[in-house]
């Protein structure tokens, strides 16, 4: 199978109820994860109401600006499951019955299966399903656009389909330095450190109420040995604050 | 005090570890529940790199289209934190020192402070520094901008603040119904709940491996007693499948 390149990405995530803070979203760090893990750098999330036309806009913005765009949401029966339609908007297409997920369901939900089932196979005009073996309910591919449930559990199944169809242009090598230091106290060094590696990207994330750190040092570089030499800087200057290395 | 009107609002979640999946968004959950408390609609939230272009541009169009924005992350005095240079140049303005911040940096981290505290105390031309008695730290407000910290602890603290000064023209009231059905069985009944009660906001969630429900129906509205009619609908239509109500 032929994998689908991607060097840039971008995510809707699609919910009032994200908005509302009646649910937190679950979806965005293993989606960013996997994208990560595939080399594909995500540059851009919108999290927008269950609005026809917000949705399709702001999914017009990402997929013609990113390589690739995933969207989290609004998927399923009732009313305020709108995305399907939002992205045939954004394409400029209709919605038709996919015959195969329409005998997936037929398949799946047997003497249960009513005309509510069935209209969850109701995609974009042009809309191609993925799977692997493992993951054999579909994920939807509209261009180079991902529709994935909002379900966290579903969401996180499709990522394994997303995993075994994309592919990025680099791997990054991380490594993590937990300090025993505010980052306030270390921040002369840490700014000589990010000057000395340009080829590195280094974050700093404090952290309170952890007995064990206060600041974590975070290294990312496409070049092993130039990771390595930047956290061996850190651990130089810093010695004594080290609390432990990832 | 005079509070701050406000209908509609938007959020900038700014951090490349958000996007790289290493830490978990932890802070548009309870800015949103905040936000809904004080009647004020969160319709956008835009997630970003530490990149100055893309903060600066995204929180122009932000805050140029609500009536408040919240930024969340990229404060602080190490080398990714480049809010303040970003919220600067989306207003077109300089930075400069805050002399009621630096007091207060001074008096904190006496003979402590160093060059890299009081960098701190740089803001935004134009900045107020907003606090209440409860919490004197201050947020920081620019025009219709409240640049907070990224570090969930200490925007939680922040969130007492805008709680303190912001109000929306609304009061909504809220209820949930736990249903032991899935989704897809009720849907038709759902359909006709959300026809007759147009004034009634309802949301649909599904759940899985949970054994107390299956779906949540959740109903928003400005008025009571139509809040209350939506309902019992409802009840009167699923009396069996209730699992609890909240």
């Amino acid at each position: 199978m032929k994998k689908l390149a991607a060097s840039t990405a971008g995510a809707l995530m699609i919910g009032s109820e994200l908005l509302s803070g009646k649910i937190s979203d679950e979806n965005l760090a293993p989606l960013a994860r996997t994208l990560r893990t595939l080399g594909v750098r995500l540059t851009r999330v919108v999290t927008v109401l269950d609005d026809l036309d917000a949705i399709a806009t702001e999914l017009t913005a990402l997929r013609t600006s990113l390589d690739i765009v995933f969207t989290s949401g609004g998927v399923g029966p009732t009313h305020d499951d709108i995305t399907i339609a939002a992205v045939a908007r954004s394409f400029g297409v209709g919605v038709r019955e996919d015959h195969s997920y329409r005998a997936l369901l037929e398949r799946t939900y047997g003497e249960r299966c009513t005309p509510v089932h069935l209209s969850m196979a109701l995609v974009p005009e042009g809309a191609e399903l993925f799977t692997t073996p493992d993951v054999t309910w579909p994920a939807l591919v509209v261009g180079n656009v991902w529709v994935l449930p909002g379900l966290p559990e579903a969401f996180r199944s499709k990522l394994s389909i997303v995993h075994a169809w994309v592919q990025g242009p680099m791997v990054l090598h991380s490594r993590a330095v937990f300090l025993k230091t505010d980052e306030v106290d270390i921040t002369e060094h840490l700014n000589a450190i990010v000057k000395a590696h340009p080829s590195v990207e280094i974050g700093s994330y404090p952290k309170w109420f952890d007995p064990t750190y206060k600041t974590k040092i975070t290294f990312d570089a496409t070049n092993q040995a130039e990771l390595d030499a930047a956290v061996q800087d850190l651990v130089n200057r810093l010695e004594n604050d080290v609390a432990r290395i990832e």
